[in-house]
C-alpha cells in the first residue's frame, strides 16, 4: 500500500489527483492490472469525472448542497451529517484499469479527492494489483 | 483489458449488459478472480440492479430525475450537467467476483449500463484478474 | 469466494461488519492485497463511514429516506422502490485494502452493511486477491 497526502483548501471541493495518480503506478512499475483508491476518511470521498470545463465541478457541489444541505435538523452534534452523507453517496474508493503502466481513463475524465468537510490535512492510500 | 461499444437509444436509459459479462469472461478463461467494469464517460455509469420487474428501472430513473432535474439554474452550458451528478451518484464501476467462471450475481441482480445524456455510441471496458 | 450471512432486524438499518471482514481476512491467511465485498441483493448496499456516533448513522438514514420517500408514486407493486433507489445510490460492493493481514481502514471509519428492505435474511460475498 502507498500512502499520500494533501491539504484540502476550503470546505467543499473537487482536486484533481491524476498527477498523483500516474506517479503512484509509474512508481509501482506495473504494467497491466488494477489499482484501487482509497480515502480513510468518512466525510470525504473518491470519483471520476469531468476535468475540461470547471464548471461541471462547480454544479455537481452546488446541487449536492441543496439536496443534502448543512442544516440543523440533523442529530449529529458536529455539523457535518451532510458531509458524511455525501461521502457515503459518493463513495470511499474508486479501481482504475491499468494499461501499458497508465491508468485508462476517457478523453473527459480524471480522478477527483472530493472534500466535503475542509479544510483539513487528508490521506489517499493506493493499492495496485498485477493482472 | 477489453473494450466493448454500445450504442445507447435515448436520453437515459439501463442496458442489461449480462449478456456481455459472461462473454468477456468466457473469452478470458479466467475461473476464480475479478472483474472491473468500467466506463470511460462522465455522464453515463454502472449499477447493479433488479431484473425482473422493468419498473423497478423506471422508478429508478424517474426519481433520479426527479431529484437532479435537468433545469437551466446550473452553470455548465451544454445543459447536462443533471447527467454529470447522477455519474457521480451512481458511479463509472462496479467490480464483480467471478467463480468457475461466471460472474457471481444475487438472483435478481442484474449489471446495467447507465445512459444519462444519450443517445451516444459508449464504451464499457473490463479488466479481469485471478484469484 | 466465502459467503456469510446475517438476520436484519428492522426495515433501515446499518450493521457493523468490521468483525466479519477481519474474520475472513484472518481465515484466507492473505497477507496483503484486495478485498471485494459484494451484497447479492437489490435492496441492501455496502458502504464504509462512521462508526463512533451512532447518530451519524441515524442521520444518513434519516436523511436519505427524506430525499427518497417509500412513497406511492412508483410504479413498482412491491412498494419497495425507495429501496432499490437507495441501493443503487450506496452501492452494491466496497473494495478495501488488505496490509498486514489486516484490512486498512482510517480511525473512523467501519465497514456497513445497509439495510434497506429488511427485515430480511442476507448474505455477504468475499473475494480476497494477493498483492
Amino acid at each position: 500500500m502507498v500512502r499520500r497526502s494533501l491539504t484540502t483548501p476550503s470546505r467543499e471541493g473537487m482536486i484533481n489527483i491524476d498527477a498523483l495518480v500516474r506517479e503512484v503506478i509509474t512508481e509501482a512499475g506495473i504494467k497491466d492490472g488494477l489499482l484501487t483508491i482509497f480515502v480513510p476518511h468518512t466525510t470525504a470521498a473518491i470519483t471520476i469525472n469531468e476535468n475540461a470545463d470547471p464548471d461541471v465541478q462547480r454544479d455537481i457541489l452546488s446541487h449536492l448542497a441543496k439536496i443534502i444541505p448543512q442544516n440543523p435538523h440533523f442529530h449529529h452534534s458536529e455539523g457535518n451529517s451532510d458531509a458524511h452523507i455525501k461521502s457515503v453517496l459518493t463513495g470511499p474508493s474508486v479501481t482504475l484499469i491499468i494499461e501499458n503502466g497508465k491508468p485508462q481513463l476517457g478523453t473527459w475524465q480524471s480522478v477527483f479527492f472530493c472534500e466535503f468537510d475542509g479544510p483539513r490535512k487528508r490521506e489517499i492510500w493506493f493499492q495496485i494489483i498485477a493482472a
